[in-house]
């Protein structure tokens, strides 16, 4: 019955508001409203439908883009009121068909999605000036819950039907997993014995108990729903800054693929992607391109041309193509390219700028880097001769598992710090990510931090950030070798250690979602109570009654 | 080939060092020495040889068994050496073909328990005055070094040979997951990019790039072994306070087991526990005494007979029965009993003795609190007629998911609050049930901790302490309604649910490592390339070659 990943039609990650199937996007003045009508036939690809405004995939890449469009195009939107187009229904959450006929790699990619997906809306919250106020029409079960989690307030009808639910425990023996126990428990804070029982409750928790367990903030008889939903959006939008317009549009960014002896190659405009399939690994560059805006007016001309968030758009996309569409690679080559001025210009921009734009581009670069960081795949950092590993690029290199610095004698890479590795880009920890490689010795920190100039390997290597630096002679033998060696290892352990051994020092929000929440979701996703032939997940909905082997683990 | 867990015979906790097969503890002044000798035929249970000082299950029930009568036995102790007896090999961590050949729910109860013996070790180095170094005479693979991970200081041989390794990713597809990935990145905060490589590279890591490194802190050659250790282990006894003797010898508190119609049960002198099997429960019952000590000297003289220690050490050993021998026992009931007197009498005294001995006693029911937060079963506190949640005893209630409170007239609950609920019984997450509890309205915290006197079930629903508070008429019935309910669920999907309610709030690295490495863990241990019939694991040192699907997750 399981689908096998690789048999999917690639997942695309771009889209535009004019080809939405599932959402509309309006707009009142400063408060945009996002209405949530799934179409039951519109499931990324066949064997379920979408009923109940439940979704899949396809749906959450439609609403990751409207946020990101909010972002950049609409500057004059403060508030965002985020609701559903059914009666009694808000929405049902992940659709259990899909689920339920998808690969355990589809599944666990598809949660790590549409929970990056949520932590954008909070952090649109955190950054963008943008409040989120989720307009619960009627029930929010499960993902539909979790995704009102994630927005600074919740309103909820109150017709004696709607409810918020987590159905997941009871009805289908998983968790809800995209940040919904961690959401009640750390950012709701919800009494613990509270959340132990609402997690348990399939039919959920209305009305005034709603409120009191603070669960929703808000709730709203049907005959006043328009105009409390129109209330709290208004108070909502009032809080936040005014920024000059107009909105930046973001342009397509489909890169030319085409099929390659060992695999498959797609180019952007400053990113390229080369797998080889039979070694399971991806070449990956990004390049800053030779000429480059230096103040926030030639950026905000250039608008979505402007390198700095176009090369960063392409990388995203071609992170997210390889975890979904290429399962089979396991290890990333990573090399950046390019001139330490433009990098240097751009991340002096980036860092100071106080022009919305700029730093909705500061924003995406941060994002992008993170969303590095959570890849269930290995990442080398290739520096040898080319290369530049400056301010955002050498950010690149720290989200890196590994550094191999080439020691060269002419045309070596070209390395430097810039204020982009100076905190300004946290890791899920809250932390830098020079602050995390040297958790132990923060005078190293310290020492790379006060290079203000270009650095050559050697002094590279003589900083800390050079895993190895093998000179000329061994560098195509240690490269090649230590390639084989991750690649022949099992790609689930090597999961499970990155997962481990990326985020040391303090825990958020985030990472307790992507390494606890996740983990255990993912553990649950491959047990037989919930995956089996009788499992829960299996028998929901169907005339078959769930079987469970009761023993605890 | 796998065994299932209710085939095996049923695991003993408690033992004495006259019966230690694997260990010897000797003594020279306030310096011990753990020396681990694995008894190759000693296996917990056939089928498996000891090789190369690797552990299973009974070598590390005598371990936990030393740690706890170093604590109590000998306060004339500051230092423990924890060394090898074997040439050239420390420890080659869990045994393989044990882990082979366990359930998934042994090996995943097997992992806690071995956290918990080293998190005890941390405990006893933080708490009790003493310090833990590991002599290294060997080789330290795997759980070997995790072990040593878990000391103060680790001193390796520097014989060209000795080496700290972690195999585990390279060679048999699973992690180091007795808090060995947690504690290279977040204790010895190994820089990340060394601790990828130390984590694949099957060899390990000796001499001075181990130091480098931090693995180690220090190696010596062996022809200066013998003093290295001994100077060393001097210089950290002498940074610990002395402690005034005797200790206090630990007695026998092996049950008295009875088969019941429902399933077992089993009486010690201040704990009871009866299993219901086919309800898939187990009533607890705690009491307190009717007489106690009310001063330091008199627990003294009481020693292992003071009910505070006897009757937690049963509690304790009735928590691993109900892991590691009842897997079909999913719900636990609590009741505490005795006198409200007794419990306030006794908190008062755990609270404020400079007495070793006291404090050793309110650290061991700090452990055992922490025992009942990280066991997989649910856990509800039944508050009902004659029962009396005071102190310690409410920080019982508090560790159990929910709270079930009888709304009596007459001989109702006595609830009450002491010292032991304000902060003196830290979580794993570093504060207290309380402040866990509410961490969103931290004046509720306040309000309970104003409750100088007793109170009854009425009050306790008013301060927040009762989920649900049914009157004499609804009782019965609700409480069998919300038993029946949880026992029905998938206990996988609960197993998750309750790992992540549990701990909200701050993280350390003690939930890093229940909450994060041991679910990564336990997913691979589910997973094909881990544990299928040509997984690394299944395959090590038998002629098969492990064979693995290389797509990423």
């Amino acid at each position: 019955m399981a689908q096998t990943l690789t048999s999917r039609p690639p997942v695309q990650f771009q889209t535009h508001p004019s080809r939405y199937q599932h959402w509309k996007l309006t707009f009142d003045g400063d408060v945009a409203t996002l209405t949530m009508g799934v179409d039951p036939q519109g499931g990324e690809r066949d064997g379920y439908e979408l009923k109940l405004n439940s979704y899949d995939l396809g749906v959450d890449v439609e609403l990751a883009d409207a946020i990101l469009r909010l972002r950049f195009e609409h500057p004059e939107v403060r508030c965002v009121v985020i609701t559903g187009a059914l009666d009694r229904v808000f929405c049902a959450g992940a659709n259990i068909v899909m689920l339920r006929t998808s690969s355990h790699a589809f599944k666990v990619n598809f949660c790590k999605y549409t929970n990056e997906t949520r932590l954008g809306i909070e952090d649109a919250s955190a950054r963008s000036g943008l409040r989120f106020l989720a307009a619960l029409n009627g029930t929010a079960s499960g993902g539909g819950y979790e995704l009102a989690l994630a927005c600074d307030e919740i309103l909820l009808v109150d017709d004696r039907n709607s409810a918020v639910s987590f159905p997941e425990v009871p009805l289908l023996g998983v968790l809800p997993g995209t940040g919904g126990l961690t959401r009640i428990a750390d950012k709701r804070m919800v009494r613990r014995d509270r959340c132990d029982v609402f997690s348990t409750v399939a039919e959920g928790i209305k009305g005034k108990r709603a409120v009191e367990w603070n669960l929703v903030d808000g709730i709203a008889p049907l005959s006043r729903w328009a105009e409390s939903v129109k209330e709290r959006a208004r108070r909502l939008a009032d809080t936040q800054a005014k920024k000059d317009g107009p909105g930046v549009e973001l342009d397509e960014i489909a890169p030319e693929e085409t099929p390659t002896s060992q695999g498959r190659r797609f180019v952007y405009r400053h990113v390229e992607c080369s797998i080889d399939a039979e070694a399971r690994t991806a070449e990956l560059v990004i390049a800053a391109p030779a000429t480059f805006a230096t103040n926030a007016r030639a950026a905000r001309a250039e608008g979505a041309r402007w390198w700095a968030l176009r090369a960063f758009r392409e990388l995203d996309d071609a992170i997210l193509r390889l975890r979904l569409n290429h399962p089979e690679v396991g290890l990333v080559l990573l090399r950046c390219k390019g001139s330490s001025a433009a990098l240097r210009a751009t991340d002096a921009l980036l860092a100071d700028s106080k022009d919305w734009f700029v730093r909705e581009v500061a924003s995406f670069v941060r994002r992008t880097l993170k969303r590095v960081d959570l890849s269930a795949k290995g990442f080398y950092a290739v520096v040898d001769e080319g290369t530049c590993f400056v301010g955002t690029f050498l950010e690149l290199l720290l989200a890196c598992d590994r550094s191999y610095v080439k020691l060269a004698d002419a045309d070596g890479a070209v390395l430097g710090v810039t204020a982009a590795n100076d905190g300004r880009n946290p890791m899920a920890n809250g932390i830098s990510r020079l602050a995390t490689r040297f958790l132990g010795t923060p005078q190293s920190v310290t020492a790379v931090l006060a290079e203000k100039d270009d650095f050559d390997a050697a002094r590279a290597d003589e900083l800390g950030l050079a895993t190895f630096a093998p000179d000329a002679i061994d560098w195509d033998d240690e490269l090649r070798l230590a390639i084989e060696e991750r690649s022949a290892f099992s790609p689930d352990a090597l999961t499970g250690m990155e997962a481990n051994l990326r985020f040391a020092g303090p825990e958020t929000m985030e990472t307790k979602i992507f390494g606890r929440l996740s983990a255990w979701q993912n553990w649950i996703f491959q047990r037989p109570n919930a995956v089996g032939e009788r499992g829960a997940l299996t028998c929901y909905g169907t005339p078959n009654k769930a079987e469970f082997d009761y023993n605890r683990t």
